[in-house]
């Protein structure tokens, strides 16, 4: 679980990007630091991140890598992967505009998709050969609520990041056969320098025809910063560079979406769209006829062991509660069996969509809430086995 | 409802954009029939288009557009417009790639947005500011179930319509106050030349290092020719410019999302996600202080006159059916009342999230066998009456 890996960030001169390279870094992880322009506008905090990597006996190296530049990509990817073997890359670059959609010109909208989707496709292009070669390797997409929610003058930005979930769900399919995961981080809004001076539109000939209208940025900007200043814990960009080294150290599968602070209901989204997901790939893959296995279910087993003056009373709780519980958590099936030799001990069989699904439903308050009280009741703590779809099954494992 | 309308629609010379023309045209509507290359490549069925519209006497007009070029857009739209009111814009022009995502260069990545998202954003922005000062107008951007979906080997043609789905509702809420619309119509796969040629990945390195899984495009596209050669109803192209035709005639509000054809589950994804943005958009808009009314609900009134011998049970019925199936339905509140002068007539209080959540409740099956029900124990038929919870609401209405 917690092996060091070899980790190229983009974007790692300034907020998210630079905490997350310090982070995984402070983890023990060789962590190669890429940003644009390290001799000439990032030099100074390249030479501030190597100085701290070097005071801090981290393992860093900044990397001059511009997402928009397609020799700048390869070179740099192709040199480092001539002495390391790039196991984790974070599609972190981007950039955030912010204004009335009218407003920016085609340029502009071109520039945006440039660094936030095209950009993203350069870094895996020149990574997934050697990933795919090695089958092994996991990306992960930096990308935002925004990226499934459509949000008045951000529409630009909105766009982008949507565009950048298909292409990173899309190819989370398509590079499974090869033990290559494709990711997605979806933070919400969090106090970096990315609000303070986003790309705003350049046709003010525009804006200014929205008349009182064309406020709206400068107070949304406006109503952000003075919610960061709040300071409140769920604004802590920290969170994501956590949540991202939580995903580096967790073992496939991986939530193919992991939202971070305020979701603003793309939890909710995320959630019920799954499903629907799910079984679209179902339909989907057998017309394309190639080996490919879809399957990311996972089959859990829970035993539960009462002690003997709760047995009775601990089974009718499950029957009762369990079903509906589990079904609300996307569970597909459901069975309860008493132990042949031991009245006092059930095993549960559950099939959960995906990692994701199984996660969601521990992480309920319901089902917490439920576990608490049946801590009382047992002999020994439950015991949960789980196993991949794909996985052989055998007798002894159920 | 039915009035005659000046329509621009680009990519018209072939596919859905040359059935929506031709369509719209023939049930009266003004039609400016936007294609490229009018004097070369498409020169053919320019004269063909305009031969046709002159025999059957019907309004049409071919003209020279090319999504990719602004001054190209700019020059037709500032000419059409001295001498025509553009009423309603259908964005239809688009390309459709094929093939292993890692496979397409950055050219080809960043020429599918530049037809399918950054086309749509020059149009848009030649035509807006006519229509914002008219304060009327409304923008039809064809999409695709390709929008709401993530399509392993489609995945750049995912990333592009997600996109355009984002920009689409975004402008949606920027541009509400201007009386315009912006809604999206998603075909699923439809029998057009689309799938005959769609741009294939120029990378080939790439496709055969994916071994047997580069055979996926060629047979998921062999999948779909042969599910056209069905010749299915619902895979006949005329579905998606007929549904075109009806949001040109519908009233405002009109649903922003409209499926036709196979949805694949984007029904359900729309219907899913649509109260989770509406949330959203309802804590979101105040922080943009701004004159702003993002309220689209709906309040619905409907009285029920019953047959005296059925009136006891019809009510009971009423009180035990209609809480679930509204609330299935996304309807937030809901009041029965007797009426206080007859004991026969009940009124019901009803509040739908918009137009698009009141007409999928009365589209459910089980919503017309209610109805099929009550209609021997009726005396008059149900009276309803609907309004904008932007409207004031007088004591008479409620």
């Amino acid at each position: 679980m917690n092996e060091m890996k070899n980790i190229l960030i983009t974007g790692a001169s300034r907020g998210i990007g630079l905490l997350t390279a310090k982070t995984l870094a402070a983890k023990g992880h060789y962590v190669l630091a890429s940003m644009r322009n390290v001799n000439t506008q990032n030099a100074g905090v390249a030479a501030e991140l190597t100085q701290w990597a070097s005071a801090n006996n981290h393992n860093l190296e900044v990397v001059e890598l511009d997402v928009t530049d397609e020799d700048s990509v390869n070179r740099a990817i192709q040199t480092l992967e001539a002495r390391v073997t790039i196991d984790v890359v974070i599609n972190n670059a981007g950039i955030m505009p912010c204004g009335i959609t009218e407003a920016f010109t085609p340029e502009q909208m071109a520039a945006c998709f440039d660094v936030n989707v095209v950009g993203v496709g350069r870094v895996c292009r020149a990574v997934l050969p050697h990933m795919r070669h090695r089958k092994n390797g996991l990306i992960i997409h930096v990308s935002s609520n925004s990226g499934r929610l459509a949000m008045p003058f951000f529409g630009l930005y909105c766009s982008s990041k949507w565009a950048l979930e298909a292409l990173a769900e899309s190819m989370h399919y398509e590079l499974s056969p090869f033990g290559i995961e494709s990711i997605l981080v979806e933070p919400g809004g969090h106090e970096t320098d990315l609000i303070d001076n986003p790309p705003s539109p350049k046709d003010l000939e525009c804006i200014s025809s929205y008349g009182e209208i064309a406020e709206a940025p400068d107070n949304l900007k406006q109503a952000f910063r003075d919610m960061f200043a709040q300071k409140d814990s769920s604004t802590d960009a920290q969170n994501v560079a956590d949540k991202i080294a939580s995903l580096v150290c967790m073992s496939a599968p991986r939530p193919i979406r992991s939202s971070v602070g305020h979701d603003m209901g793309i939890d909710e989204i995320n959630r019920l769209s799954r499903p629907v997901q799910a079984n679209f790939i179902d339909a989907f893959m057998p017309l394309a006829n190639v080996p490919y296995n879809t399957d990311n279910r996972l089959f859990v087993k829970a035993t539960i062991q009462f002690k003997p003056e709760f047995a009775e009373q601990g089974i009718n709780a499950i029957k009762q509660i369990m079903p509906q519980t589990l079904q609300e958590a996307g569970c597909q099936l459901f069975t309860l069996m008493k132990d042949n030799d031991d009245q006092k001990k059930v095993h549960l069989f559950e099939i959960f969509d995906n990692q994701d699904a199984l996660d969601h439903h521990y992480e309920q308050d319901y089902t917490k809430a439920v576990f608490a009280q049946y801590e009382q009741w047992l002999s020994t703590p439950i015991e949960v086995s789980k196993m991949h779809a794909a996985s052989p099954l055998t007798s002894e494992q159920l």
